[in-house]
C-alpha cells in the first residue's frame, strides 16, 4: 500500500486485545505502520495529547492525525485504504448486523469474561462462567447468521466481526487455562471452536496474536 | 423516496431519546414509515421477536428485517437511502471523529445526565451537575471542531452527531427545569446554546422532538 511507515503509527501494547484490532485491520490492508509500544503503567506524552478524553490505547496516528477507539479505528482503516480487501460487509444490512454484534461483544461479552476473573468464591465463579457461556452461545448463533456458510464471520475472508471477537481469543484461552474449564465448547459452540483455530492461524493475525503462555506469564 | 409506509416500520415510544434518532434520520432522507408505538411498561411480541438480545426500542423494520441500536440504525438509514442528504460526513477522518463523539455522548455524557436525576442530597447533586457540565464543555469543543464554522456538527446540514447529541436536548431541558439550573450555558457553551435552538426548529426535527412540558408531565 502507498502508506509509508512514518505516515501511519499505532500507539499500543502487545497484550491489549483492543490494540490487536487495528493491527489485524492494517495487516488485512497490507498497510505498513510503526508500532509505538506504550510502557506498562505509564502514559506517553503523545498518548495523552492524542487521546485527551480517554488517555487509552490504541490510537492510530495517520499523518499525525489521531483516531481513537479500536472499532472506530478499524472502520477508519477500512474507509481509508479502500483498495485492500473490505473489512465491513458490503451490504448495508450485513454491516448493521456486524456493528450490532461488535457492540454486543464489547458491551456484554467482554464484561462477562472479566467477571470470571473477578468473581470470588466457587458460587460466584460458576455464575460468572454460565453468563460468559450464554454469551458465547449467542455469538455462535451470530457466527452462523453472519458467515453464511463461510469460514469467517465475514464469509470467505476475515472482517469486522472476526476482528471484534477474535481479539479476545487469547484472553478466552488464558481464562480457560487459569480456571481449568472450557469456554469454547465442542458441543455448544462448535462453529466458534473451528473458527478460532482458523482465525489465529490466518495470515493477517498469526504474527500479532499474543501467545497464551506469554499472557499467562504476564498475569502472574 | 421509494419506500412505502409498510416497507419501513419503526418500533418506538415518543419520549425516548433513542427513538428520536432514527425518526430524524428517516426525516432527513424523506423516507415514509409507519410508527408503531410500544406501550409503556410492556413489550410487544414484535419487539421481543425483533430484538431478542436487548428487547429494547428503537427497532427499525425494513422489509421485515430488524435493525437494532439507535446509532446503528442511523448508519443503516444513511447507507440504505443514499440518494438523500448524507448523515455521516463524507471524509473518513471526519466520520471517525463523528463516531468517536457519538460514542462519548452515549457512554459518558448520557450517564452523567442520568446521574443528576439519581443523585441524593445537595452535595451529590452538585457533584453530578459539575460532571455533566464538564461533559458539555467537551462537547462544545467537539462542536467547534466538527462544525468547521457551520451551523451544525455536520457543517451546513444536520447529520450524525447532531442526531446523536440532539436527541438529548429535550431531556437536558427537563433536567434544567426540574432542578432549577442551566446546563446549556451562554458563557461556557455558547455554541451549543445557539445550536440547540437551530436543531430543535430544523425541518427534520421539529415535528418529532417532544415538548419539554410533556416530558415533565410524564415524569410526574
Amino acid at each position: 500500500m502507498a502508506a509509508t511507515a512514518s505516515e501511519v503509527k499505532l500507539l499500543g501494547a502487545w497484550p491489549s486485545p483492543f490494540v490487536l484490532r487495528p493491527r489485524i485491520a492494517l495487516n488485512i490492508k497490507s498497510v505498513e505502520y510503526e508500532f509505538l509500544e506504550e510502557k506498562f503503567g505509564s502514559k506517553s506524552d503523545v498518548l495523552l495529547k492524542s487521546n485527551p478524553v480517554y488517555k487509552k490505547i490504541p490510537v492510530l496516528l495517520h499523518r499525525d492525525r489521531p483516531v481513537c477507539e479500536s472499532l472506530i479505528i478499524v472502520q477508519y482503516i477500512d474507509e481509508t485504504w479502500t483498495s485492500g480487501p473490505s473489512i465491513l460487509p458490503w451490504d448495508p444490512y450485513d454491516r448493521a448486523i456486524a456493528r450490532f454484534w461488535g457492540a454486543y461483544i464489547d458491551d456484554k461479552f467482554f464484561p462477562s469474561l472479566v467477571g470470571i476473573a473477578k468473581a470470588e468464591g466457587p458460587e460466584a465463579k460458576a455464575e460468572a462462567l454460565e453468563k460468559a457461556k450464554a454469551g458465547l452461545e449467542l455469538i455462535e448463533k451470530a457466527f452462523k447468521e453472519c458467515s453464511k456458510g463461510g469460514e469467517f464471520f465475514n464469509g470467505d475472508q476475515i472482517g469486522y466481526l472476526d476482528i471484534a471477537f477474535g481479539c479476545y481469543v487469547g484472553w478466552i484461552r488464558v481464562t480457560e487455562s487459569m480456571h481449568g474449564f472450557k469456554l469454547f465448547d465442542e458441543e455448544k459452540t462448535p462453529g466458534l471452536v473451528a473458527w478460532s483455530e482458523r482465525f489465529c492461524t490466518h495470515e493477517a493475525v498469526k504474527d500479532v496474536m499474543p501467545e497464551t503462555e506469554k499472557l499467562i506469564e504476564l498475569l502472574k
